[in-house]
């Protein structure tokens, strides 16, 4: 299981997972939470969902996402970024968000939108354009009812500590008075 | 007209401005813009409209408000400050929103929030827990098409300068070289 | 109504939004305001006003915008930006102020300076670079007493909302596991 | 389901949530995601695990976790805040962190020291002292593959919703002018 | 030369020093800038003036300054802080600007409202709340072209010297284990 | 005397402001300063003196500037920013910081540890990277009592003004609607 | 060795760590540095050293601190902080800096001031009022080259951590529903 | 000894500085502080030690650098940082944290990270990718217990006198006016 993510087929299924954003524009930023989720199997979804262009469909979304069977929701917008928390206000599922940044503030306006969220209504918020590690973590949620998946991501990690230990090489040889 | 809010008659007539606030915890701020409308003889409602724990009821109040006579929207709203922008997605009608500074991070949260809406739904937007100038903005909305209203505020401006002036008198007696 | 602007023949009729901005290089992100204004048919006029370089006229401006028949004014301006709270000392019209971003502090500097105005002198800010919005945010408020213009921005939200929807189309496309 | 926390016998049953902290001085903040998980019946753990202190015994309670049965981990933390971070790296269950507000910077480092984490190790970020919402995340992660705690949290938005609604009331009685 | 500032004889003569600000409520922070003027026996006056309520005067005020003889202008403002900059763009007089902080964001709106100011026009900005150090630095201003005042200005700095060292006795006293 | 800087012949005199600054990589910032003192044939002098590097040599110009006849001295700093204050605390002289951004944070490490100086030692701050105006503010302490360099102040504001509205020209020409 | 820090004797023998602050009101703050000391019995002589207000003793104080036989210097201040900086720039000996936060802006200034020396000149920077870990830190350098200090700083980590440990025991019984 | 850094060959001896980072990512920033150490002759090792990644490898990396030998470490993170603080938690050395800038924040997420440390675990922090002053406060660390580092650092200092003079050379010949 690589660190990085690639194309590769489509895990086959009804999704567990849907990745959701407020313009196509987000996508580059977002794709490595599908990406993420493909790794794992894990099948996914992922739509354009604007609540401010078009909020009947975005509570919708939010409304059935759970009857429909998703499992979990990650949602990633920038700016005044209120998808997330939209979403959380309308589903009992876990909703992930992923402060996408912007032209300007790098990402602190869509950060502080998404986190700062009022007592009863949470979103799960990563980092910055962590749109990878949204990914992860909604394979970990699945991962908390599910035993080959949990087996799965600690093999990544596994993987992850593999590839750390194999970078130390490079710095090794690299280092001038070393 | 004086410059400090009061209590006094409420102004006759449907409302023309609708202020609303995610909680009756916002009122202690919020109240400043019902005091502007009410020296300006601008009839208004007020109201508690959550975007997290009542969004059906939100977006309905955003969507009714511009058919049932409203002319401004005055929404306040702190942290992950969704009211304002919501609200503005689904009316054709100005909305000014207020951020409301919570107990952390000062309204900085609050104001990014609000402010930083993106193309194609603006937010009027003023001064951490500004909700008097949010009053008084509306009045100016609104006497962009109202004469008397228009000479109502450059009174106003008139009775503000008048006041200025006179704080000067008070510093230059308590200037202890002057 | 498309959602971005471009140029298209000048509105016919008196301006009711005054467009202004402390210096010609504020333009580039200032047309945007005039573009939204020009979409819906709204006359405007545009020219430069600099708070600091040229203060009478400045004033002047302000002054004269309400008896000149202009509705709302829009100001842009960046760093210590004092011209839209300049112009709403002097005016009793609804003043919207733009955040215009300079080279260090990516807009932090011009926002804090518009929208931080005492109480009684209120500017309706709108986001760092938001000129769009605030063309936008001059039509809603001329629409609140103008049902045709109303009904334009609902037709306008419209067309945001299918625009968003066909994005959905795209990123469906684009997901490289979906 | 009350909005608020209060005490209540403890939920029976092997704790399926661990709630740590990196000193007792966090439990007034994170008392309250204690409580939430009590209001919904769920088994929890609650103890002091420091990262900086007891960083092998950290690590043990981390890798410990999913192997003796719990599903999340809520970890609260501030200033240079690395527990939640610690956890998440030797363990594969989701680990959700709370930003701890110190004496200074108002939990805006405890808030970047814990969401701002690198790829391939996430941490579920809430708002600065929001371990309730942490609570009621650890929630909706166990219910998104529990029918039953899924209704359940259907059932708390239904009554957050009726909160809003009757907080209304009261500001429309408060009103001055209304 | 005391350190810290008390009232005493106002020095006699025509004014050499204006020092305004926008309300009677920032006279707590900026008597400091009268005390040290006093100290040092430079005539002063203290005005209110504001320039977003009383615009025209402001400007006046500006205007006249050089002609009435005053030779530094200090202006102390809050929030969107314009009063120093626009008093600079119409007098050649040089302005120092004290940034006064208001309830929220701890000044940083008033400082950088005040130090940002376009080529062209600048503002001398001292620290939050540092009336005493505007006053300090018109007294070197004036001393530039006046021996005297120099002499004076470097006896002042003895004092600080001797003070400082005063201080450390205490230090050295109080030190647990010293 | 036109608004941007140009080499020039130097002014013929004794310097009567010397601008320092701690590296010739600052020198870009910086000239800009040197130009504005050239525009009013004010006499200077442009050193390198680093308070980190070389503190003696750096006192000692601070401690000389005034016997040896400058009446201003201008300090340009980046990052942990010490040139300004450690001058201003041996020298009488009025001092001017200019903040110099460096490769992170934009300047607001440079603005900060330049304005936010001790009661007692003041630093005159300018904007960040605003040598220009550091130049100007120069000019006009030295006008305060030197009429003839008020009245070239005087000029040189008229000039801008100009300036500014023969910017106007430009944007009317260019408004697409207009 | 307690973890927090109590009056004790004096430890003999002469001064290894000079700790210095701007003004005796940094010394509430600056006495957990000696405290830290004492508890590891390291000499260490305490004093107030202004960079701005007596540059001269301070340059003589960090120039003699190594013939002296001083190993290492802690410099507390706050605002713009240029004595841990000044110092380090005369003495080859590890400085230490403290941020000291003062009344607005919460140590941010203090520690970028201090954190962000340029290239050539360092200054090992500790928390805002992280005054004790300065003190810790001094003793973690003399331990480098001796060992018996080395096992007192293991001990005192092992000390750290039964503490830790203890405190579990407060939460487990504290916790509602645990 | 030049004051910018230069391959040249290792010096001898077993390492006394282990200079560390969480990915070969961060060595363009990190060899700054090996190039260094290698100009003092100072021994020095360079690997990879990720905090999340490969948990149980960095403690005991921390744990063992003083039992091997190591006098300082040297660690370098970005974003949520947590390698400094628990390499710090694990042994009784100082340990030198370098902030390490990432894509967003300009690298004050991983300053914060890293600098706002609990008492007891005392990371010595340096300037936003300052590697090159992490590795002199090395030098520094062991020049305390070591009177010919300690000359050589002397000797270091006078160099960069020397070459600031020299700069000061350039700039008074580029000034334009001088």
């Amino acid at each position: 299981m690589p660190e990085t993510s690639s194309a590769r087929p489509a895990p086959r299924g009804a999704p567990r997972v849907g990745i959701v954003m407020g313009s196509d524009s987000d996508w580059p930023v977002m794709e490595a939470a599908a990406a993420a989720c493909a790794e794992f199997g894990v099948p996914y979804e992922a739509d354009v969902v604007s609540a401010h262009r078009m909020p009947d469909a975005m509570l919708a979304y939010g409304r059935d996402a759970h009857p429909r069977g998703l499992q979990v929701v990650i949602a990633g917008a920038g700016g005044a970024a209120h998808l997330p928390g939209m979403l959380a206000a309308v589903t009992p599922l876990p909703v992930i968000g992923v402060p996408v940044p912007l032209k300007h503030l790098d990402g602190m306006d869509s950060l502080l939108s998404i986190v700062q969220m009022p007592a009863g209504v949470p979103v799960a918020t990563v980092s910055i354009g962590g749109a990878r590690n949204a990914g992860l973590l909604a394979v970990r949620i699945l991962a908390a009812a599910d035993p080959a998946l949990a087996q799965a991501m600690l093999a990544f990690q596994d993987a992850l500590r593999a590839a750390a230990e194999a970078k130390g090489a490079r710095v090794r040889g690299a280092a001038p008075g070393a």
